[in-house]
């Protein structure tokens, strides 16, 4: 089988005769040619730079499937790719660096800001994909978008933020289990105390259970154990953190919970098993002990996909020309998204469909309204 | 004035419902990654890679213009991608690395590997041109073609192949002054060469006069020196050159001759003055000495342009799978495109217009066939 992938370029413009191409090829692109030598600006209103996102992988940590390199990651920023225009009439273009070393993906990711007006980082393995973010955010002046950190993080504060009000809680006084502590888990964390959420009530574990001051942590994780779980109030495994823990926020790995584990869990539970494509904990077993249950599967009520936030935050990000991702703008984002649910809203539809009507404009309009604010 | 430039990314595949995610996204796409993973010979068959080029420039020689750098060159490079498109279904998309060191350029490049099937070098100056792309040809397994040095150099040899037929000369017996010993001027001359034009009988010139092997050169144009112009027979200026040459071929810069500079020439002399966008020579002054007069330029008889070449070039590299450009592609590109002129060829007719049908097909079959047999 031969195919050509599910992108193509297409033309914006007619040519069909010589006048066309002196008008849009020599000599005529001289003259936008000179106009943007002579302002930089230009680059960003007139030409394919406007619209367009370069989705950077290393195929480091590629879906479900752990490090499978550069290669095995094209087809997926390419599908991703799809979907950017889909939804949000973005032109991206999937670029898979084959140098792996993170000051190389720096590097190159670096190069493209001529040509792309943002840059989504996708499945790029924690921790490196921590100090690639922060160090392009530093110094590119495009906006870079890790969305297995972000765009995950929006969308589980737009969830959580439904089902609180389901379940009649307000952040500050709910408690969250987060288990997890890589790109996904640390984002949430992040986010969540952006949110109003108490840092004495956020416990992230990882595979040894929650992080708290006295383990032996460096870089993300040991922010993680100074900013959360304040006051070390648990120190024991991801079991020992559910007891009366109000939310449970897997990104993980699937099957790591048996449903009985969850009992321990306050009244009105609230479980995100986000894991794909096997959640934390069977979901059906979930619901014996929790009000509300989501996942990342399509083929189950409370789907929490980043497909939800992405197309909207990037069309946000160049309707804007923003700089940089702030914290304003994944709350905005946030924010957008939990109100999008509309009237259907109940504890089996805490998030909107991807198909939404609006979904991919409110966003935007959030994102673009906090750009300016910030 | 906001416009989203010439190009967009569209989509090949339907995205219209859940379904279609799970297939074209996740989980579905997981499966296309894993069998890269096991067989990068996938990549090559069923993804956006299969049938798109990265059109690369650092605007170190942009247009006429000079450098300009690659901000100016990304609206110049995002034209060539929609001309690739239109005429050969090509999917391209311009890169302008911010970084400008040769050495950042190649490195860039071979990054793009991964996500590209071929590399179109454009607009960079000489000599650094020489050294990126050997390096890239060395190091890489999809094909790097210079556009300015080999596009230019197959529309030339093509156009000079159906001027001697109506001179009644032959190569061997042909002599040629190329003014440029720049990108252009040294690719013609290679080319010439590889196509039987004698040693002895090619004289290129800078703005010093002819290269020979008591001048001072290093690099290109010291190979140049040794390679063309054999016997040192010429020493002296441009206009000392010209003396009962056949052909003259500006690659350099407009206005360097005038009409009487021709008048030294050999009789039924022939005048390919393709500085852009003013020529070498006045092309009225020029057939007052010359009988066949060629330019770059689309408003006049004869116009010879790379755009002849580059869709053709591209479509049979992709078709072929070929890892390198050959000499044996370009020659068979420049029979193609000089057997594409058909019925209407005359001395104000030597090479085809590019909407001329069949023309990319012809020279992408002859591409395609050239890589088979190397």
């Amino acid at each position: 089988m031969s195919s050509r992938g599910k992108i193509q370029v297409t033309t914006r413009v007619r040519l069909d005769d010589p006048d066309d191409l002196a008008e849009h090829y020599t000599p005529g692109v001289a003259e936008l040619a000179k106009r943007v030598a002579e302002d930089p600006s230009v680059l960003a209103r007139e030409t394919v730079r406007s619209n367009s996102v370069a989705i950077v992988s290393d195929g480091s940590a590629l879906l479900g499937l752990g490090d499978q390199g550069p290669a095995a990651a094209l087809p997926v920023m390419e599908g991703k790719a799809a979907l950017l225009k889909r939804f949000a009439d973005v032109d991206a273009w999937p670029i898979c660096p084959v140098s792996r070393e993170p000051e190389d993906l720096v590097r190159t990711a670096k190069d493209l800001a001529t040509s792309f007006g943002a840059i989504n980082l996708e499945d790029i393995a924690a921790p490196r994909c921590f100090t690639i973010e922060r160090q392009l955010h530093d110094e590119l002046d495009v906006p870079v978008f890790h969305d297995d950190q972000h765009g995950t993080a929006v969308a589980v504060l737009a969830a959580l933020h439904n089902a609180l009000k389901l379940t009649d809680r307000t952040p500050g006084d709910t408690s969250v289990v987060i288990s997890g502590a890589g790109a996904a888990g640390s984002a949430i964390a992040r986010l969540l105390l952006k949110a109003d959420f108490s840092a004495e009530r956020i416990v992230v574990c990882d595979s040894k259970g929650a992080l708290h001051s006295e383990r032996d942590l460096t870089g993300e994780k040991q922010w993680l154990a100074e900013n959360t779980n304040r006051g070390d109030a648990v120190r024991g495994s991801l079991q020992d953190a559910l007891r009366d823990a109000d939310v449970f926020i897997g990104v993980s790995v699937g099957g790591l919970l048996k449903g009985d584990d969850l009992a321990r869990m306050a009244d009105r539970a609230i479980v995100f098993a986000l894991a794909n494509p096997d959640p934390e904990v069977d979901p059906d077993a979930a619901h014996e002990h929790a009000e509300i249950v989501a996942t990342g599967r399509s083929d189950l009520p409370n789907q929490i996909n980043n497909v939800l936030v992405f197309p909207g935050m990037f069309r946000g990000l160049l309707d804007s020309g923003a700089a940089k991702v702030t914290a304003r703008m994944l709350l905005a984002a946030s924010h957008a998204l939990a109100a999008a649910v509309g009237d259907d809203f109940d504890r089996e539809h805490i998030v909107p469909s991807v198909f939404a009507e609006g979904l991919v404009p409110a966003i935007a309009e959030g994102v673009a309204g906090a750009a300016e604010n910030d």
